[in-house]
């Protein structure tokens, strides 16, 4: 059985039946990413991962781990996009909140950081203020190594690690995950004598969590890669069975479809644990550049509930309806390992004044679950509709399972709205611009032209 | 002059035209605010705030702190919507990234941190773990006092408090920011004997930042309040001048509406400093519950650049051409004071293996810069009119004229788009049904109903 319960009570009658004809078509593209028929069936190398490769690369990053014979407390990550976006959804989604905040006891495991994901002057120096306090390990990800935002964040780091710890030193605490043959980083590291882990030719960026792109930063940082692979296995087990044909990843990417064709221009994915923000974000990645091109896509946005029905809330209750809505709910709440106080927490009695005598004693969880219901009724009611996603709680193996759930549902998804899910060629323009602009060799006719527009 | 600088390089010519049409009406919205006889006037309170009661409130706030005879090096804020996302906007913006890790240099101000924004159970015990390594103060901050995600936090934490520090210590701990003559927080208050502040009744939740609501929990931070008042009283000024029929809060509301009229149905606030996440969040409350109503309003999203480039950049340059987008720059890089390292930082030499020997000696901001001109340039050639809103950097004076501009750009926005912006009665409809769902006396009626409908 998926780990992921799909449901549609709140989404109206005539898109129900639209997706139900749709379901034909969809079990059709699964079928071919599982035969790698599709299009940009070369990119579809993830389908087959955890089952296969990810097994053999899982033994070789904990021999290195094991191996490794420096004392580290924060893992530096330095990418962009599909480099950063999986291991900070796992990082963030079980980790304490607080972690590397107050005392050791709220961080047992090593703080995990991020540079290079973007280029604020003063975010890299606030990333230096904190490696200056910790004892880093950097993990530089990069398929071609010459990406601007990770280069300019590595020649930084790097310079400074080995001003800090000496060449000799800084390689160790260095670890490269690049191309397996060629490219800018993959020289550098060998030259330097960096350990290397390699990003595999048929896997694209924001389909990459589960090769070293995260398994290396997360097994560092002390997570459970064995249970993240097998959640994963599990799940694309369970949608390559003949009998599997009732799947719900084929009746999300059907319905969602629906929507669209209906008129529905915005999904939101709306979530009751604020630490799923960037599980949020990574689905954000995933969708946004599989689908929007050609004119056609969802806009994928994230709400985090309640926080956000107090801010959006209007909008999606009142606003233009052109919105789906859909629910990540979870049947327990999570509790991180570290914390020092009692795991349930209820309602305490103290009596009725803030009329909120009729909670006392309930669990604080039950509130926030009722508060998903309440919403998609009220947001259904509205005239937004409504599709649920649940699982049964919150750790490396069901967020294992809901990787592979929403990669596929994005790659059937590409191929009912008539877009190669694995491509993303709008990401080029910015960068070009940005080659003319700075006067990189081979660019300076595009700069001055461009300079003439200011 | 305006602290900010509006351009419209790169919006096209027919939106342009549409705009200038609506510039009369703008005026004339703007002149209703000042005058009061606006739809909604009786919440115009914000618009004089800075130069009138907030100057009293100030001196009142920075006496309490003088006077206050606890130690602490926390703030937990408990409200949700705009009782707390004001004052997380000043904080993130202006804080290290850091803060409260590492080592005490990288946070010598007071930790600020949140509760009540959310109903999440794991949440709430880590907050409790945080707190029980820290000496806590606490401000809850709630018109009513019976809001459930602020009310049922506020239970749990002072229970602790009380606990931990015994009633009368509890008390001096403890500070209430309410209704000015009713309701049950105040109640509450004046019984444990806590500290009052007053939310001021003709100013509604999303534009209250100014009041005791953001002022509080900044002060005792540590955060310049002065100079905030000072930056959104200098921008309000502007605005009441006659002269100033050109002030670019007038541009702003009119061109948005123009790219509205012109069927665009998302407006992405993109930001180059990923410290402004907390002020876009604050942003898209304000936008999204004062426009998004009567089935109108453009839906507020934020873009971090250049992260998001590389995840929501694909479909803002090829997807659905429904955006409008509006670019905040800012000329010089925010530096928090407590960093070790030197202020600015260059791109270090090494070689060109990497392919980035062309960027060597030159300071990362200049490249983040021509990130956002590259964007603009890239999205407009792609589609979507740009804005552009400049300021020259990022501090309690300038985010003071943010809010300012923001707040009253908000207001027009909604007299052009024929909407009340002052109300929100959309965010009723999940709280009824969470009423019924849970029991509460008066809403047994409707939790049966509902009942029923899973």
């Amino acid at each position: 059985m998926s780990a992921i319960r799909f449901a549609d009570r709140f989404f109206p009658d005539d898109l129900k039946a639209t997706a139900e004809t749709l379901l034909p078509k969809s079990r059709a593209a699964l079928a071919a990413i599982e035969a790698k028929s599709c299009a940009g069936s070369e990119w579809t190398g993830w389908f087959d991962w955890p089952r296969e490769r990810g097994q053999t690369l899982k033994k070789a990053i904990l021999r290195y781990k094991d191996d490794l014979d420096v004392y580290y407390d924060l893992v530096l990550v330095i990418g962009i996009g599909g480099s950063y976006l999986g291991t900070r959804a796992v990082v963030d989604t079980l980790s304490h909140t607080y972690a590397g905040m107050g005392s050791r006891e709220l961080s047992p495991a090593p703080l995990v950081v991020y540079a290079g994901h973007e280029i604020s002057e003063a975010s890299l120096i606030e990333v230096l203020d904190l490696l200056e306090d910790k004892q880093p390990l950097v993990n530089v990800i990069s398929k071609s190594g010459t990406t601007t935002e990770p280069g300019v964040a590595f020649r930084i780091v790097r310079s400074y690690m080995e001003k800090r710890f000496g060449k000799a030193e800084a390689a160790k605490r260095i670890i490269a995950t690049t191309d397996p043959d060629k490219g800018a980083l993959r020289r550098l590291a060998k030259e330097a004598g960096y350990q290397i882990f390699d990003v595999p030719s048929d896997v694209g960026g924001r389909y990459s969590v589960l090769t070293a792109v995260g398994l290396v930063p997360l097994a560092l940082a002390g997570f459970d890669i064995e249970a993240l692979l097998n959640g994963a296995d599990d799940e694309f087990t369970q949608m390559r069975e003949k009998t599997a044909l009732d799947h719900p990843v084929l009746h999300y990417a059907a319905s969602r479809n629906a929507a669209y064709q209906a008129g529905k221009r915005i999904e939101i994915l709306a979530y009751a644990e604020p630490r799923m923000h960037s599980l949020v974000e990574w689905w954000k990645q995933l969708f946004g550049e599989s689908e929007g091109k050609d004119g056609k896509g969802l806009f994928p946005a994230g709400m985090a509930y309640t926080t956000d029905l107090h801010s959006l809330g209007q909008y999606a209750q009142d606003g233009v309806r052109n919105l789906l809505e859909t629910f990540v709910v979870t049947d327990e709440a999570p509790y991180s390992k570290s914390s020092k106080i009692e795991r349930r927490l209820r309602v305490p009695a103290a009596g009725d004044v803030d009329e909120l005598g009729y909670l006392e004693g309930r669990f604080v969880g039950e509130i926030n679950q009722k508060a998903m219901l309440a919403t998609m009724v009220a947001h259904h009611d509205g005239g937004v509709p409504c599709l649920e996603l649940g699982v049964n709680q919150l750790n490396e193996r069901t967020v294992g399972s809901l990787f592979a759930f929403f990669e596929t549902a994005c790659a059937i998804s590409g191929a009912l709205l008539g877009v190669n899910p694995f491509d993303q060629p709008g990401v080029e323009a910015y960068k070009k611009n940005l080659f003319g602009l700075l006067g990189k060799p081979g660019f300076e006719a595009l700069g001055a032209e461009l300079k003439k527009r200011f």
